[in-house]
């Protein structure tokens, strides 16, 4: 194949760019045309059962609309993410304000990179999260919980999925806000976090899906939670990772994806 | 202060190494000696409770007998980790047997990057966890599973710290081949693995100690979950991370520690 | 300033998908939509001097036709770059064609990374190089020798600044198959290729400007270059770098733009 | 081959650390000791003769002891640096002290990354190439003018280079302080930096070599320069990198050496 040189349009759109990007075909522009080819295939199938994976502080960093809009518009099928993802979707729908006040700590802020959040905003979302868990009882899977914060919730991705039906996994919550309050709930009440169930009920998506798709941004739990439940099935049809993680450490989370294959 | 000129000595031995790296002062010298500075503080005072976190394939790189060591040594208090190095330090005292056969997947092995295990390996793996499940029932932390595990391997870190009685946390062990068999045996047993109780003790450990030191490899859950316990006295008093992972994505696997003093 | 958050249009194009980054303003899309911002002041005065600096292989890389762009269009007043992209912007207005072959090694071709060129594409551009230097004898700057050779070339970057009168510096050609010809040339005609000349010139350049820009893509000699002219004058009033290089390194090449300043 | 894990002793020195490391074999231990192992194989022939190229500001760093040591020793037979290495060597064995005064611009201070040098230090550099330069004249080459600064200089790996006769090779020494200085002083003098001629004496070396060895510190030009003088002989015999580059940018800093084979 000819490496074709990028041409510059000024009216170019995003679809256009990532074009350009596929006709180069090399180094960056080639891995960035690719992945939009494969995301392309994989939304022009209705037979694709479409994974997302979030690891890291997406949300707080000004993702959360994105996420709430490929959950509304049918476009994955399930979210497998961090705790830090859904707390700040959280946060943010409860009226939490991000702000930008640079790479340094800030007095009465909680600090995410150059990412900033009041630190009151945790006290309403201890509220918020009192008042969710006073209305379970029992053995609650994750993805339950994760629906009813989000029915509670007027704006945000666990909004969309409680709306859409889209479960959300994380198996990671408990190192997480909403860990600590389960925890300090279920000190005193009927109540167990059973995030086994949500085992159960992601390896019964992908052993009815016809073609399973995933799409990978960071590396961490979510990514190797989406890659063991596709060996269920003798792995993934379609994949795009986004990582900043490197293979020379040896983990998952930077790992090319046709190391997943060898398990 | 002066930085000094790196003096190479054939005899030098480790220590005198890391001594020089800190005389030099500067660049990844300078880190690598001020890191050995403090863990030679953390481990000189009796009053310094340490966790060890560690992320990624570390026992499957190699790392095992130097976890084990640090464990009976009584240098570590309490270890945090991924289920990868869980499961791998088990493959291990199971006779599994790591090789080299380069970065590439070959038939009949799962492969770690460079390392490769026979997947047969597996198989006892999977007799030994029906084992070990088959003896608890009800609500059993996973500090509680890993010692039971450790009870019943020859050598490795689950065994020493099952010895020693080192709690093992790792919060994200469901998303492991733990995970997978505690998924397959709960489907027809009364078990409930209950992480949630993980967080008492280590809220516990985390109360009691006088002071309270960090040696954090890799990032992921495990830092995350040092770190929120440490929050639970106004974070850490002596702290090491080794790591491969950037501040720039906002990650906290990346982050600079004085970043978790902002929560 | 509050973090938004971002939203996605399908009709987005590349300046609205920058304005959404600077909206978002945090990590990298803050990082991206302050540099477009910068660009766009840099670009929208009259009175600013833009220096282009580009490393490594971004002519093989696809490149090139964006950069004789940014030439013709009067964007960019003067090129500091690495032999390599002089080397490839000639090889392939001689008619040489980049081919994607992947990361290997291919017989017949020479590989930057994925993209590969013919090795006959070096023996024709062996030939241009003799017929280039026969026509010159004394002392000659390279920014004299690149344009010599863009009269010759029909289409590429060399050949934009060789129309446009914009000069090209090359402080490491010596370091690229250019020296290679420079070098065999030399030895038996009266050649000096004099780089000391290119200093000169350059800092005339410097001197005159009213205010001074960079755009800094990748690190080494290109971006030392404009730093050090920068120097002459204190410094530069906009740059906007791009780079995978890292700052803990201690090489310039990764390090932040403030670092300069303390020259 | 079996994957050792890593025995910790108490007594270890430097070499049976770099032992257990190739004993552990994969990851970044099998790196470093297979890097260990090819440096052994290097140093134990007499027919190989080996150039050490170093980017980047591995003076300012703390290593010129090291380099003076590997050339007073016969290590290495050339070596290939950047202008900063230099410039550092020189300044340091003029008196000037670097100092650590963080990651941050001090006034009165030249800052790398950490590292802090009074500018009172560059004046004296000022005298002693003023000095230096008024007894050259004509066509000098690189290596012959460094090592007229070794000859003044009491101290470092310039002197050691000109006491031992080791040629140092440094094609982008013009875009450094020595460049700066030797540009004012052929504005009005007969002196004319001849680095074309470093390329004859370079090729006659590789060319005499029975067998060729190589060791990249860093990347840029350095690593080009050695990389394109040893493909004048079909390529390396032996070779280690150590660099934080990487090689998706395409950029040679951060190839794999085999890239280099395709030239």
């Amino acid at each position: 194949m000819k490496r074709e040189t990028f041409r510059y349009r000024g009216d170019m759109d995003l679809d256009g760019f990532l074009r350009e990007m596929e006709r180069v075909g090399v180094l960056g522009a080639g891995r960035l045309g690719r992945a939009a080819r494969i995301l392309e295939k994989m939304w022009s199938s209705d037979d694709v059962t479409v994974l997302l994976t979030v690891a890291g502080p997406a949300v707080a960093g000004g993702l959360g609309e994105l996420f709430e809009r490929l959950i509304r518009e049918g476009l994955v099928d399930a979210v497998i993410t961090s705790g830090a993802n859904v707390v700040h979707d959280a946060l943010e729908a409860l009226g939490g304000i991000h702000v930008c006040l640079g790479e340094r700590n800030v007095d009465g802020y909680g600090r995410v990179h150059d990412t900033h959040i009041p630190t009151e905003a945790f006290e309403e979302f201890e509220r918020f999260m009192r008042e969710v868990l006073s209305d379970l009882s029992g053995r609650v899977s994750c993805r339950e919980l994760l629906w009813e914060m989000g029915k509670r919730l007027e704006s945000g991705f666990l909004r969309a999925a409680a709306d859409e039906e889209v479960p959300i996994y994380s198996p990671g919550i408990l190192d997480s806000m909403v860990g600590l309050h389960v925890w300090i709930h279920s000190q005193d009440h009927d109540f167990h976090l059973d995030l086994v169930d949500d085992m159960h009920h992601l390896a019964d998506l992908v052993f009815e899906a016809e073609e399973l798709g995933a799409i990978i941004l960071g590396g961490s739990v979510p990514k190797h939670f989406a890659m063991g439940a596709a060996m269920l099935r003798g792995g993934l049809d379609y994949a795009v990772q986004i990582t900043m993680d490197r293979p020379e450490t040896g983990s998952l989370s930077g790992a090319p994806l046709e190391e997943g294959k060898s398990w």
